[in-house]
């Protein structure tokens, strides 16, 4: 079997700024968490925004099954960045490893995040103020890059995350 | 809290129905898996395709993590459903936990699969003979579907798999 480094490229000041392109450009990700009750891994679609730190967050409820699974286990992982015409796997995406951790409805920050996120989810107004709504930050641990066939990177969370202008 | 199961719908044929349509109409779909070395969930994008039994099946490179994973646990998931304009989470997606299961390379429907593939995928015909790629299935086990905002059903591998015309 090849050795696994031979596919993975250097990264450049490209690699980064691609990276960060997909995190600030995503609407909605798909996150990764580990079913507390059978140990597999879950995939669900989660809406996304960036608190002014470049560190993602989400909105969750207690009702469903990836939260119950973050407050078990915070290790988790999403990917961004969606294909466009052609061949899906032509397309950049990027799979950031990441530790969830709940921001607290009393929490200073809040008011803030809120605004943020209803700034790109408007249609969120509807349930964002629900008892079992809450945010959480996905904090990046590290990331692996896919620019295209070929074209693979590995990241640290500091090449992700910029602050936000 | 609200008891879980209170936002879960009776399955119906028109749940069952959408569950097929999502799993036929999928050119992609995120995959979870779990990383052998630090046990966390990782997702990434896979094409897929349908076996004659509706099973689905992915190709995938000795090369690529998702691989050493599945074969050193084939416990994983996928999300197929993918959002059109407006609210990305009024679009269904489906989650279906899964057991991976590599074809053999000389395994007798391997060429069926091949032909099969190749049919949705036409550009990988420029990868799918290379000697470190290989079908595997991933085998539905059950699953949720999300039909769009507060319509969750959840589904049995019976549900979801029929013969394809």
């Amino acid at each position: 079997m090849p050795d696994k480094t031979s596919v993975i490229r250097p990264t450049d000041e490209q690699a980064r700024l691609l990276a960060r392109q997909l995190l600030q450009s995503a609407r909605y990700v798909s996150l990764a968490v580990l079913d507390p009750e059978t140990g597999w891994p879950s995939v669900s679609r989660v809406l996304v925004a960036l608190d002014p730190s470049g560190v993602p967050f989400i909105l969750v409820s207690t009702l469903a099954a990836h939260t119950r699974s973050l407050l078990a286990d915070p290790r988790c992982s999403f990917m961004a960045g969606e294909p466009g015409k052609g061949d899906p796997l032509a397309h950049a995406r990027i799979t950031v490893m990441a530790l969830a951790e709940k921001v607290a409805q009393d929490a200073p920050e809040r008011p803030q995040l809120r605004d943020i996120f209803l700034g790109h989810h408007p249609k969120s107004a509807l349930y964002i103020d629900f008892p079992d709504f809450s945010f959480m930050r996905i904090i990046p641990q590290r990331a692996s890059l896919n620019g295209g066939f070929g074209r693979a990177f590995n990241l640290d969370a500091a090449d992700l995350c910029a602050p936000v202008a």
